[in-house]
């Protein structure tokens, strides 16, 4: 696989072409921001680490039957994907109330939800990503009814799958964030990337410790909050996850026969 | 009918008890505010005119086959309705897009929408009314699936037969908030009030005439916009908008044996 011209460049990532026009080589920055950009720093290890997790998250749930884009790890900082047509949504699924929900809502960070919620949010750097609603949506074009209610099935799917597997390794799945993206024949499917900088992870395990206390609730965040509330370097905790992800995985592989 | 105790005193309107315990007394007052209170104003004539607006929009409903809380109005100022335990939600429809919604995805003000659109808001004054969607509004308990989907259901309903009504008179229906609750016989009803301060109504019939100007278009607000944005005396164009319904009733009346 050839890389060739630089298509697109993020905020952490950068897209380039290949010489297969279905496929777009991924490059993970190290650059981390906040805000929609309005704080921004460069952090030693962090393109490398997320595209490991990302890599591992998306075989895990492949494993429990749910595709994406992803293709191929290819080097440290780099990985192969499906070329999609995205959607301009942030497709956000909550288990708990956290960030701008507790705050929109005046609920307690921490507090469980009697179900989980999705919402949506238009992804455009001008409007700040606005929170949207699903006639909104139809009304702007950004998805057709029949694409939201796909984009909106899968999202609870993978909210499903990603508990369980983070569950797996004594981490609290708060909420998260996904994009997703329509194939040259027509599929919708999951894409981006499924990392730290877009979970919110708890850590279960080490009930002793913690890296904030917030309204009275402690909390050990494995996730971009470290960033985003100045709580410290982001590398151990997203080495830890990275650490109890691949022990997942090397303990599913061991006895998944069909996968050698 | 006996008026009791003075039960809540909101932003346009004061409730009282009466000695039927499902049937409030409600008071329209002159108080006229923007921005959920921060901009404050007595203005003379004014609730006069919602009261006999939003009794000549109920009645207009009524004939189209929507049902409200409205029992009767009772004076200059007054009127009866019927009791009921209100869901926090202000109930937005919208056919064009203005407003908030023109402001959160840079849409330009006066642009028909594909489809009308429905959105909800949480009605608290403490967090500013925000915006929020039907997962939220089942994770929040503010009403249950079934309840949101009957609210749903007749805020459409309710928007095609206002449309229609307002249309009549040569007035465009751009967008409006309803509030409804139960009847304690478990029955969802619309209520609140329907007037010039919950809808944007553009005058279509003198089309030389316009009170702004926005990105090029010229609008002829018969609405609170007008207060909101500092375009004048509101009371002119409430004036109007009753002249017109009042015609508009007649007109019907004369012909509609069964109302006699
Ligand atoms: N499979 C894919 N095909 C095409 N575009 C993708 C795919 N996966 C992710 N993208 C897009 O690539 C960009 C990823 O780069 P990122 O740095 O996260 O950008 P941003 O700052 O816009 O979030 C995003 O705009 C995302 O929507
Ligand atoms: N039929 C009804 N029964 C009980 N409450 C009602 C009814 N209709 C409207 N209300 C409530 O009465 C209040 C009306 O007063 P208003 O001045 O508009 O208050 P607010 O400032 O809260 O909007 C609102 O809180 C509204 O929800
Ligand atoms: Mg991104
Ligand atoms: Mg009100």
């Amino acid at each position: 696989m050839e890389k060739r011209e630089l298509l697109y460049e993020g905020k952490a990532k950068k897209l380039y072409a290949t010489d297969d026009p279905d496929i777009l080589w991924v490059e993970y920055m190290n650059q981390a921001t906040a805000g929609n950009g309005a704080k921004k720093e460069q952090i030693a290890g962090k393109g490398q680490l997320n595209n490991t997790i990302t890599s591992m998250v998306f075989k895990l749930l492949a494993r429990k039957g749910i595709a994406s884009h992803f293709v191929k790890r290819l080097s440290e900082n780099d990985q192969l994907v499906r070329k999609m047509t995205m959607f301009p949504l942030e497709i956000v699924m909550r288990n708990v109330a956290a960030g701008s929900f507790a705050k929109r809502y005046g609920i307690k960070e921490g507090t469980e939800l009697a179900s989980p919620v999705l919402e949506f949010f238009y992804k455009s750097d001008p409007l700040n990503d606005p929170f949207i609603n699903n006639d909104d949506i139809l009304a702007l074009k950004l998805a057709s009814w029949e694409e939201l209610e796909i984009i909106s099935a899968k999202a609870r799917e993978i909210n499903k799958a990603l508990r369980s597997i983070f569950a797996d390794v004594d981490v609290r799945l708060v909420d998260f964030k996904v994009e997703m993206g329509t194939t040259s024949d027509g599929m919708i499917l999951l894409a981006d990337e499924i990392t730290p900088d877009t979970c919110r992870l708890w850590d279960t395990r080490n009930a002793g410790t913690a890296n904030e206390e917030s309204d009275g609730v402690s909390i050990e965040h494995l996730d971009k909050d470290i960033f985003r509330r100045d709580l410290g370097s982001i590398i151990p905790a997203y080495e830890e996850i990275l650490d109890r992800l691949t022990e997942l995985d090397e303990s599913q592989s061991g006895s998944d026969v069909t996968e050698n």
